[in-house]
């Protein structure tokens, strides 16, 4: 077990038991204990990340009253599809200035959490199904934000992948998943951008409340990874706060009024508990409040120009999933017939703890008529409300269809009604409302030029995509997505975003379908490793559209991709784009690594970098992309650790996790593994070790006529040395070896370890 | 803990603790120890169990000298897909008759292992996916031989469904499956047909040896369902004797040379051990010979009826796939080419310890000729050798096309060569070997009337299926298979065998693909409850032939459904059958099960009873099933009971799974729950109840205007009561509840259990 702390500052050193255990939860809903007397200032937190839900009243605690007034940039969901970690950055050193505006030390975010499935109701705060994107993304988000001084929350550690039974429900996930894809993701933002704080979910890991897991909270996040910074609870994940504190969790949100600080003093002097954990959790308090602490005073926020980046980030934000015929972009002068509530009524956000009241806000269709010349015609063709009568649906459908009728061109805002994307509330299906599916289906009927734009912030099912020449996946893009949509309708901008997570054709195909939500508080990670692309393509499935895809208005081409080991053993893997269209473009160039013969189980083609590059039309650059050697590693369970395998690695160069350019091969020099030869190790595994085969295979032999075959077994190749090889040394008593032979043999085996 | 024994006979009760020590391993590899002196006599144990392996040596150890002749049944694979449970109990029978005239008391036999995967090398002994199948069968096979004084010996007990590293393997499987699915084909034949033994596995569940799992061989076998017999290990599955014979494991073979024996004696004399479990296991084996005591000399064996019953049931476990035009059944007049080395080199069993040395042995080419009046020319088409050139391979192909092109109708003969199943050796693919594939194009672009016998003991990937008209599934039907063939394809025998698994159209489709095997001897039964049909229904996949599925050369169609709930609670449901073509016919009837709005995870249907129906053309009749009430249980982990859970039930006659011909509903009274309302209860929950809800509703009103809403919310549906109601009680404290006022509502809540 780690020692919590080495020392305590002089501030903390000076106060008494209660004092420090004073600080191990808030002092007001949103804020921790100031104690003067040592300089201690009060720490603000707020919601977020992508943008600040700072609330005026700090006994609002539902959430119902709107915060103060704050730049809405695309959630999670719309951002990461850019790809772009300077974006990234450039959107949260943003979001720091308006904090320390606000008088917001720390806000809670990113969202590093693995999309496992297309249900869960946060989706649209998570970057990813895959941790090397969700991790590299995140980690750009925490660097940006805490550049301003402002820190960053990482959450909701770990395994918080669903919203159903949230408070209780039990991730149960084995070795190799839970650590090769779930804190994968975490573990990068750890390493690469020392979050100040990191919060505990509000779930169970197997069994384990994550905020009262030693494992997870001391082992991992501070032994092996490194994490010096504070552990804050989710708001009221904290069930037994004496042992959240012992595991390593050192601010309870909100407080309870007293009384679990009591509990801590209470544990201090019954002995129940070390006080160098109180020690512990007022010290990273104090840490904090000092890594914080404004250094100037310059605070003001310059809203227009947060407005345009919240602007560019919705551009960037957009995945041209199709264009047959280019019909994208559309022409200044075209005439057009904008149909869909959203273009007047933006879904920009999703609800629950993220939700933003925005400092503006675009509507498409608005921003449409700006930027066009031509006729823009606009019909709802739907209703947002709740309940909408058969009467008035079919009016607005009719008085669509019209429209769509008397134009050339048709842009369709379709998507999921807000209600549809909480916190605290998973979906039950993947399909848009139907009478959405319905008026799309006419349109299509009457004016085959159609242009879809989807407003969600998760996956929805795309029955018409083949019936569509082109579709925007314009996920929720913040305050200024409706003009971030016009930029990529009409052109200006070129649309170079990429699916951060799978598109399948239905909710049956997709990985968690059978085990997703779980019952009597356990979810089965049933999937294993095979989260999002790994299962589609490990079962050669079908999917709409898969990861990492999005079209751009111009194409590229790849050179043959090449490799070099770096002297610390990570392999870059540069390969050159050119644009061979006739527009501007970026492209999202992604590196996949395979091993052949892998002696574990292994995803078909798993992301390890990824890059971009902008180029002119017919300009060429190359990209490189750094695949690091620990991301190689699997999770070894037996020698609890990191094992990278030696053998022949291939790199693809890829457009999406589908289209991949080209390949190179590289031989990487594995790790050594320290597993003892045991009593429970098989006779194959014995007869391959260079001091136990030989000795056995005399043992065998030496047992006359009647066994001696049993050593010629393993002479040659054939079943039944498989058959006799999966015999585990302890019981081959009947093959000749007795047991006295046996200890011989395995000290033999194990004396040079 | 359950009482091992109340009793000791007399014999046992005066043996010395070294001579009762002694009784819990064998004699000789295949015997158990006499004692003389009490009159406890030897007991033969041999392998099976579709006819006996009894092995004239004793110390052939490994199965390589052939065994005594015996007639050899078509193995489980085959005989389960007659679905006919008195035709198994004959043909079990009759090898009890063997049994005793080769002075064995036990055959090691059924396997009721669920098939997991199609790879599973040992699947051709066992019977089904689906565990009312499995256990059905398995049960009609145990009363079968026990009728003869012989005792049967149910194996493999438990989730023993792989053979890969199967020593050590731990079945990692969720509470719900293990007991629904695995453990519930066990349960079925222990409480109905009383096995004399059950044979423990070699993996472990769980993480815990078979062997020597207490919960598994005590509270699970003998407490909760009665088991009163012995539990032998299976040879070689001992790996701590002492908690072996703990945890109720009573015979250990083969012995270790008195080595266990001793330890046995130690560990009582130290004190480690209760010897209430050594009496218990000397009582069980004198028990056992007691039961097993031939009580009288007849011995003779009718080998020439033991083949005709042979044949029989080999007729009986064909299933026809697909007969287009119905180009089956042949005419004994007809031109014939028959192709395909089987024809000649019957597959008719798989390998390991199940390998009889048959009495006689049928060929498919010999019975068609002898039944045939036409022209039959044979081809071998292909080598059954392990290694043959290329151009032996295009020679053989090229006769057996040439004589194809040359004949009406072509018959062939393809399946896996008999190195792919085997007892200790999974597959890694599903496919027939490809010249086997080849052969079958090649045939089918110069003839397409081409009717395909496959030979097979597991599941083959079908890709030629839609280019031939008719495929029989022949699975390996023992020594009269040939007949048994021969009478099916010229219509000696209407062919009634249905589907006990499902054929998938590729292994990538098939539930456990990406967990099957596992890895650092684990695997992890990720696919839960949704094993086979269950897997392909509720994910709404195809397959190539569905669970269930047979055709005959007659139809027949169905009546309404109607059902009757007995005085136990079990629902008989009875459905009137037609035969309404030209043919006599036998047809399997199937009840499935749903129910609509189930509070726990639920298949789409399950199988709950089938039933059969002989009819002449025009013939009607009614068929009565009876669906177990207990069957419609789910086991519920929390409470730690089956639960009949309360509502309208759908029951599905059906000719398969995917061929539903009527349904009726019936109200079913579900069981009571007794789960104490806790602190880990959710809001929720609580709110539900009648006792805590009201109480919970005033103290959060009471707490005045601030949390007034936390009241309210529940009065509606609203999204907020979702996300509110997933809070535990132990955490509603910002709500208004204080920690006092939780301890009396809950008090009050749990006053009346």
């Amino acid at each position: 077990m780690h020692t919590p702390i080495t020392s305590t500052s002089a501030g903390i050193a000076n106060l008494t038991l209660e004092e420090k255990a004073s600080l191990t939860s808030g002092g007001t809903f949103w804020s921790t204990k100031p104690i003067e007397s040592i300089g201690l200032r009060e720490i603000t937190l707020t919601d977020g990340p992508h943008g600040l839900r700072r609330q005026d009243k700090a006994h609002d605690h539902l959430g119902i009253a709107q915060s103060l007034p704050s730049t809405c940039f695309p959630p999670a969901a719309g951002l990461g599809s850019s790809w772009d970690v300077e974006l990234i950055a450039r959107v949260a050193e943003a979001i720091g200035r308006e904090a320390r505006a606000l008088d917001v030390d720390v806000v809670l975010g990113p969202g590093a959490n693995i999309k496992r499935s297309p249900l869960c109701g946060r989706n649209f705060e998570y970057f990813s199904e895959d941790p090397i994107a969700s991790g590299t993304l995140s980690a750009a988000w925490v660097q940006g934000i805490q550049a301003t001084g402002v820190g960053a929350s990482l959450k909701h550690f770990a395994a918080n992948n669903q919203e159903f039974d949230r408070m209780r429900s039990s991730s149960d996930i084995d070795e190799r998943p839970l650590r090769e894809i779930y804190l994968r993701s975490f573990q990068r933002v750890v390493q690469d951008a020392h979050p100040y704080t990191v919060m505990c979910s509000y779930n169970r890991i197997n069994g384990v409340y994550a905020s009262q897991d030693p494992w997870l909270l001391t082992s991992v996040l501070r032994d092996e990874w490194g994490f010096d910074g504070l552990v804050v609870s989710d708001w009221g994940a904290v069930d037994d706060r004496v042992a959240a504190i012992a595991a390593g969790m050192d601010l309870e949100m909100p407080p309870s009024g007293g009384r679990s600080d009591q509990e801590i003093v209470d544990a201090v002097e019954s002995g129940s508990l070390d006080a160098v954990h109180v020690d512990a959790a007022a010290q990273r308090l104090w840490e904090l409040a000092e890594k914080t602490a404004p250094t100037d005073s310059a605070r003001a926020v310059d809203v227009d120009a947060h407005h345009a980046l919240a602007r560019e980030a919705a551009g960037r934000s957009i995945v041209l999933l199709k264009n047959d015929d280019d019909l994208l972009p559309l022409s200044r002068d075209e005439d057009i017939a904008v149909i869909g509530a959203f273009a007047e009524q933006p879904r920009y956000q999703g609800s629950g703890s993220s939700n933003i009241n925005p400092t503006r806000l675009d509507k498409a269709i608005d921003e449409m008529r700006s930027l066009s010349n031509g006729t823009i015609e606009f019909a709802a063709g739907f209703s947002l409300e709740k309940t909408t009568d058969t009467e008035t649906i079919a009016a607005l459908r009719e008085e669509a269809v019209h429209l769509a009728a008397a134009h050339r061109v048709v842009v369709v805002f379709a998507g999921l009604p807000g209600r549809a994307e909480s916190e605290g509330l998973d979906r039950s299906h993947l399909d848009l409302p139907q009478d959405q599916l319905d008026l799309i289906e006419a349109i299509i009927a009457v004016n085959p030029r159609v242009v879809v734009v989807l407003s969600n912030g998760s996956v929805v099912r795309l029955p018409f995509a083949a019936r569509v020449p082109a579709i925007l996946e314009a996920w929720l893009l913040g305050q200024a997505g409706g003009g971030g949509t016009a930029d990529v309708i009409f052109g200006d901008v070129n649309p170079s975003g990429k699916l951060t997570e799978t598109l399948p054709l239905r909710l049956q195909d997709t990985p968690a379908f059978l085990s997703y939500g779980g019952e009597f508080s356990h979810v089965r990670y049933s999937e294993g490793l095979f989260v999002g692309y790994r299962w589609y393509d490990a079962r050669d499935m079908d999917v709409a559209f898969p990861f990492g895809h999005g079209l751009s208005y111009t194409s590229f081409s790849y050179g043959e991709p090449t490799a070099v080991i770096t002297d610390d053993g990570d392999i870059d893997v540069t390969v050159s784009v050119t644009n061979t269209g006739a527009r501007a473009g970026r492209e999202v160039v992604q590196v996949y690594s395979s091993i052949g013969n892998s002696s574990v189980q292994r995803p078909v083609r798993e992301l390890k970098a990824f890059g971009s590059v902008e180029l002119e039309p017919g300009g060429s650059a190359t990209v490189t992309m750094r695949a690091r050697r620990a991301d190689l590693a699997y999770w070894h369970p037996i020698a609890q650790q990191w094992v990278v395998e030696g053998g022949l690695y291939t790199f693809v160069a890829a457009s999406s996790s589908r289209d991949l350019r080209g390949e190179v091969e590289v031989e990487v020099v594995g790790d050594e593994i320290d597993v003892a030869l045991t009593r429970d190790s098989s006779l194959a595994e014995a007869m391959a070790h260079p001091v136990a085969g030989p000795l056995l295979a005399q043992a065998m032999g030496a047992n006359g006529q009647e066994n001696a075959s049993a050593a010629d077994i393993f002479d040659d190749d054939s079943a039944l040395q498989t058959i006799m090889g999966a015999y585990p040394l302890g019981r081959i008593a009947m093959m000749g070896v007795s047991s006295d032979m046996l200890d011989q043999v395995l000290a033999a085996s194990n004396a040079q370890r």
